[in-house]
């Protein structure tokens, strides 16, 4: 099934657009996992039994795992949701980008290797890098448009040409980069003003929001400015607020309690 | 011993600019290698042997290992490098990007995991993004600027307040970006104009140049337009160039000459 349809049956079925940033780092998860042999697995297993029936998709960022030779983890996590959460897009946080020989290299990585429904990639380097992913028909390439960090200023607001480089970006991606239907775009919550300009650029465009949470994006007005007119056309990420939302034995009842707690605030906007 | 000194002291040990890429396909590798154990290893270790007092650096290509779960032999190389040929700077190739929280961890890859002496990095995300490689005084942090491939002007060649993107994107590296002394920039040898405008704006800033070899670059413009007053300042890259030079029992030695020969025509130009 194409991405694309995977998610819209999702949004439906789980009624949520709450995704779920699986970022274990080793020094913040409970002091229970720590010394068991698979401790971000363990950690993110639990997270995915108490939030699957209320997210639209689990987002493992692959640094997190890199960092600490734990691709391992990162493969028993996309294994167990596979097989035990076959409905549930998986989106591999890795924003690549690179040449088209490294690029082919970059799209075996994400989709034969991991075997990911979709993978966020850098537009820095322009169109030719990004067609090995974008040829992935039944694939979700998200590529970064405004991101949610203080500076995505410096150089996504430049004005280029009368418009800003983030809304060129936008532009490119649904009026050159879309032929596929498979394009998202990465949008932060923080700056709502910037998602309603980019919702009205990409028409119904599926975006991947980060900066709620953590990054003190408000809720209210990123799902007000972001949705489409069926209320969906949304990715939530939460990372940090849901899978660090307790931090003892029952850091997995925690992580349900602020899920349900995050899709409803979004639900009551939609 | 600081990144920029040990490339200095080898620029001039080895009389040489070249960096040969390490991005060993295991579809082009010979045959005879292709049913060892460690193929990428044994490949880039006969490469490495064969061209050792030839280069200024070498710079693998993380996508090239990541894409067959072959991290293993990308660290298997470092460590061969690193015992064998310690004053020879290693140069990851992974184009990292992202936020605070998340670079630290692609820090944490490429000098704690992967233990090389600098790493590429992608400025689309702006100036916190960049911080924490660039707290790190002994590395060498190498930012995107004026890529080498052909969709390089869809994005970096806009104009945006009087300046193309990648003329700002050199302005903020040497004057907001280089407090620690240890930025570089990619400049492709593909375009010879820009890399003479880029020479300009940043001073003695290293270049790491791409886009000899198999992707076109004129190597008498590239190196009479990117050198520093003292006939420096590039590290000039060839991958494919170099290391599938030849296909035989003897891919070594003519990855060795083909080597001389660049250095030779790169050394007349200087």
């Amino acid at each position: 099934m194409r991405f694309i349809e995977k998610l819209e049956n999702i949004w439906e079925r789980n009624n949520s657009l709450v995704c779920v940033g699986l970022d274990p780092d080793i020094t913040k998860i409970p002091e229970h996992l720590k010394h068991s042999g698979n401790s971000l697995f363990e950690f993110n297993k639990a997270i995915i039994d108490a939030t699957a029936d209320l997210v639209c998709a689990y987002k493992p960022q692959i640094a997190y795992y890199s960092a600490y030779s734990a691709e391992n983890e990162l493969e028993m996590t996309i294994a167990y949701l596979k097989e035990n959460y076959p409905k549930i897009p998986i989106i591999l946080d890795a924003k690549r980008g690179d040449i088209g020989s490294t690029a082919e290299m970059y799209v075996k990585e994400a989709f034969d290797r991991y075997k990911v429904d979709a993978v966020t990639v850098n537009p820095y380097m322009g169109t030719d890098t990004l067609l090995p992913f974008l040829a992935k028909k039944d694939k979700g390439i998200i590529i970064l448009c405004r991101t949610s960090n203080p500076g995505a200023i410096d150089i996504q607001d430049l004005f280029c040409q009368n418009d800003k480089l983030y809304q060129i970006v936008a532009n490119k991606a649904s009026k050159e980069w879309n032929k596929n239907s498979n394009v998202l775009l990465v949008v932060g919550a923080t700056y709502p003003k910037e998602l309603k300009e980019i919702r009205k650029i990409i028409g119904d465009i599926p975006l991947l929001v980060p900066g709620i949470g953590a990054q003190g994006g408000n809720i209210e007005q990123a799902v007000i400015n972001g949705k489409t007119k069926n209320g969906t056309g949304m990715i939530i990420n939460s990372s940090r607020g849901i899978i660090y939302a307790g931090k003892g034995i029952d850091f997995a009842a925690e992580s349900r309690k602020a899920t349900i707690d995050l899709r409803d605030e979004i639900n009551n906007y939609r």
